[in-house]
């Protein structure tokens, strides 16, 4: 699971999509892998041909109103607002969800440090949205083996980060009775029915297609090239006996962020050529650095987001200073032509965790018309983070290592299905 | 782990090494890797360029001797005449030994089918050998995750013909207090210290050095690139934490037919970078099939070796009907011009099973100089062949699946070891 962004932002829905198509822009084309998110744009990836270029179905309103239905519940702001912006056979899944057959929900981190930003929450948060109104059972992969393929680390290094990533995790929310989160080199050791599917997906994978899909080379070391099949192996029921028996045929709904879709269109490949169901997705746009946009995050930069560590002063002082701003160069021409909400950090920030639709909305307004300045605008997110990060902190403090111990160990969950 | 070879024979000691160099038959050189040993000659691979092209040490008259005077036991006769004929850094573990410092031996097997034939023993036969006179631990690898990789065969499958595999194994007497087999499919879902060495040494090997040692193309499957990890691990101790605990300095001694050198020379590349001790080997030459040194074995061909379950009435009927003959075309030509030892399988498979080396010695000179028929020399195989074969069957019976099963199991090794 990837970590770090060059970020973007909420997809714009002015842009309609297959306007000219992936070649007519090709200069400009954004590029997104799992492991670089490339754009020159301030506004972020363009989203509308990225799902074109990927093939993946947008989450349209239609699509919303039926989670609606299907759940009763109001729909998470990541959907109402496209952060959670394009899917693969979600409509499968609320087909199966409407006739009591049940599914599960995977996902998962890299986990890269210790310090984890408010952009590594959000498929958790959405994930744990999830859990709760459709009451399913949750795998959590952290893939330090991955980590320590890709990175300068040891393996203890690694297994250490994902256990202090585990506990951030935890943090939001998860029910302990649903939730089972793993680290590969914990978990590949511990469960033989994991391994072997591992062992499946890699013979039915060639070096041509990973090169193809995840662009490896000769160079790469065999662990990197091998890697896709571990992080395939979890969308299949049967790698976790304790939870599904020896079931081959549960529904996995992957949520994760878009530049992932990599590893899931191989498994969506290979699934039924093992007899498997293929799982379903649902993509989130990128979390923006505060610089911008179309600059990179990074954990080694630690102002170039808002760590789940920083305190009430550091998270001021860093919107304050940092956070990219779409305001003009004097109050006068502000208050006059407006702000650019587009390219604005702090708005796209207010987007993601302000949750009142109105609010936002009129926040919008008057940034746009230049009746709110930046320094207002920035106000409003600080006000927003810090009570967030705050909560976050004191969440996670009354995260105990027993706890961490049992949704770390591999157990029977508890679920409705027959 | 390999397991059915173009045929080879014992090395002949005539042909002295380095004669020519590799390059000055290029047209004519034989061809062995894990998966093809191929040969035009009757009298089998040229062992003395292989050692030379492999770059491993011939095993000579001092060696053996050093073998002798450290174990005080006689040398098996797979040394005595050369069927064990080449090695790495063994006089480090006779070093060691000497020293009262622990080491481990280590081979395996890839179980691609039920049926075992004689020349499938061969490296079982000389490990016990290796257990009984050093009093070592050892670990046995049955690869049922790479011919799941390799052939069109189910999991299952694979995993069946590894624990049948494992009952002939047993069978060749192996201290069940000091042995510990395992299947690739299993283990790895037991024990995550073998799975860390796994990834530890897929992190440090590229596709483009297992495409120039094995020759896989970016048409085959990422399993089979990064299976040669899996094959390397046990090399190492702390694979074993049930038996070595985090010791990861216990040195490893490999005996196995030299097609699986390539393995071991990449797992001895990356050892020092991984912070391992390069592991040990002592390399046999190849079982020749019964049609002859430069034919192929085959499971499917009942008739091209002799099978662990034959009756007494199928090896003599195999060997006098089917066993290459380097006898002459008459009696009267064969009593005056005598018969060819060199490229006479039965006299090949005698040099593998008959213990008395005075008679062998004797027969040698009989068939050579013409006192000796074919029919006579194939008589003495098939009476060798037979208690051989009937008192392993004897064995096999008595292995049950609770001592499979024992075996089988991840636990503590009694060895002396400080």
């Amino acid at each position: 699971m990837g970590e770090d962004y060059k970020a973007g932002c909420p997809p714009n829905n002015a842009a309609p999509a297959g306007d000219g198509g992936p070649e007519a822009t090709e200069a400009e084309e954004d590029f997104v892998d799992p492991w670089t998110v490339q754009t020159s744009s301030a506004k972020g990836v363009d989203y509308d041909k990225l799902i074109v270029r990927f093939g993946s179905s947008k989450i349209d309103k239609e699509l919303i109103n039926r989670i609606e239905r299907a759940t009763g519940q109001r729909p998470h702001r990541f959907l109402r607002r496209g952060i959670f912006f394009s899917h693969r056979d979600m409509n499968q899944v609320l087909d199966a969800y409407e006739n009591k057959k049940p599914f599960y929900l995977y996902t998962g981190r890299g986990p890269s440090s210790e310090a984890m930003h408010v952009g590594h929450l959000i498929p958790f948060i959405f994930t744990k949205w999830l859990q709760d109104v459709f009451n399913v059972p949750l795998v959590i992969q952290m893939t330090d083996d991955e980590k320590y393929l890709w990175k300068d680390l040891t393996l203890d290094q690694a297994h250490g980060y994902a256990v202090e990533n585990a506990k951030d995790i935890i943090a939001c929310g998860f029910d302990i009775n649903k939730t089972f989160i793993f680290s590969d080199l914990d978990y590949m050791g511990m469960s033989p029915g994991f391994y072997r599917n591992v062992v499946k997906i890699q013979k039915h994978v060639t070096f041509n297609q990973v090169k193809g899909i995840f662009g490896f080379t000769d160079s790469d070391c065999i662990g990197k090239i091998s890697f896709p099949a571990i992080q395939a192996a979890p969308s299949f029921s049967n790698s976790f006996p304790q939870i599904f028996g020896d079931k081959t045929d549960v529904q996995c709904l992957i949520p994760c962020a878009i530049d992932q879709d990599p590893y899931f269109r191989m498994t969506r490949d290979v699934a039924p050529r093992i007899g498997y169901p293929k799982p379903a997705l649902l993509h989130s746009t990128f979390f923006p650095a505060l610089q911008g946009a179309q600059t990179k995050m990074s954990a080694s930069d630690p102002n170039s987001s808002i760590f789940l560590t920083d305190t009430a002063k550091q998270i001021k002082t860093k919107v304050n200073k940092h956070a990219f701003s779409g305001g003009r160069d004097t109050i006068e021409e502000h208050r006059q032509f407006g702000g650019n909400c587009d390219v604005d950090v702090s708005f796209m920030y207010l987007t993601f965790f302000l949750e009142d639709d109105d609010k936002l909305e009129q926040i919008r307004k008057d940034y746009t018309s230049g009746a709110m300045l930046t320094g207002e605008l920035k106000k409003e997110l600080v006000e927003v983070l810090q009570p967030l990060i705050a909560e976050h902190q004191a969440r996670r403090k009354e995260v105990t290592e027993e706890i961490v111990k049992e949704f770390m160990t591999p157990r029977k969950l508890s679920y409705d299905f027959q």
